[in-house]
């Protein structure tokens, strides 16, 4: 089944989980689609100066990929800076933040799989 | 648990599935990582006029997300072109081909999900 790029379902949220600014979301599946083995794959776009707050996992992990733009990541208590390509793995339990630290935006995947 | 760009595991794949000329993947989960819940999460580039050939899913299911290029999809048999930012499902059962068709790589995800 192809899913055309104008028609994903996309959304605009402003300071998820405690952060700054305005994240912009574009699911690439849905619900059923998952075949009850996770519950986000997406893209996400950070706007300069904007973050996804800390927030712990329960029950699933994610995975991070980025795609451009430069971060600074909270893996679990420790600060690391991120750039395209790097892959970030928060396991069931853990924490994670991340923030456009760069000038331009933040572009990365977020896959949440159950665990 | 931050994975460096510069660290994931890369392949170069020729005449994939009898497809033509060369593929190269960079995996961004690998075994244990996926909880069981899936076998692949990878950024696959297919070079100008390669291709993936025609292969059916058995037990799992296939995500492609395309990130840049032009492409033609073989989806369970209709052929459609697909573009940055178009998604493909493949269900468990049905098979999926894709072949670049532009002047410039084409680079999609793939994420493989067990039903």
């Amino acid at each position: 089944m192809l899913k055309q790029a104008d028609t994903l379902r996309k959304e605009t949220v402003f300071e998820r989980f405690g952060g700054k600014g305005e994240l912009q979301i574009t699911h690439f599946l849905e619900g059923d689609e998952f075949k009850a083995k996770g519950r986000l794959f997406a893209k996400n776009v950070l706007l300069p100066g904007a973050s996804l707050g800390l927030h712990q996992h329960n029950g699933d992990f994610e995975t991070y990929v980025i795609l451009s733009g430069e971060g600074l990541l909270n893996d679990n208590g420790e600060l690391k800076t991120v750039k395209a390509g790097d892959v970030i793995v928060t396991p069931n339990g853990e924490k994670h933040s991340i923030e456009n630290t760069g000038s331009a935006n933040l572009e990365f995947l977020a896959l949440i799989l159950f665990d």
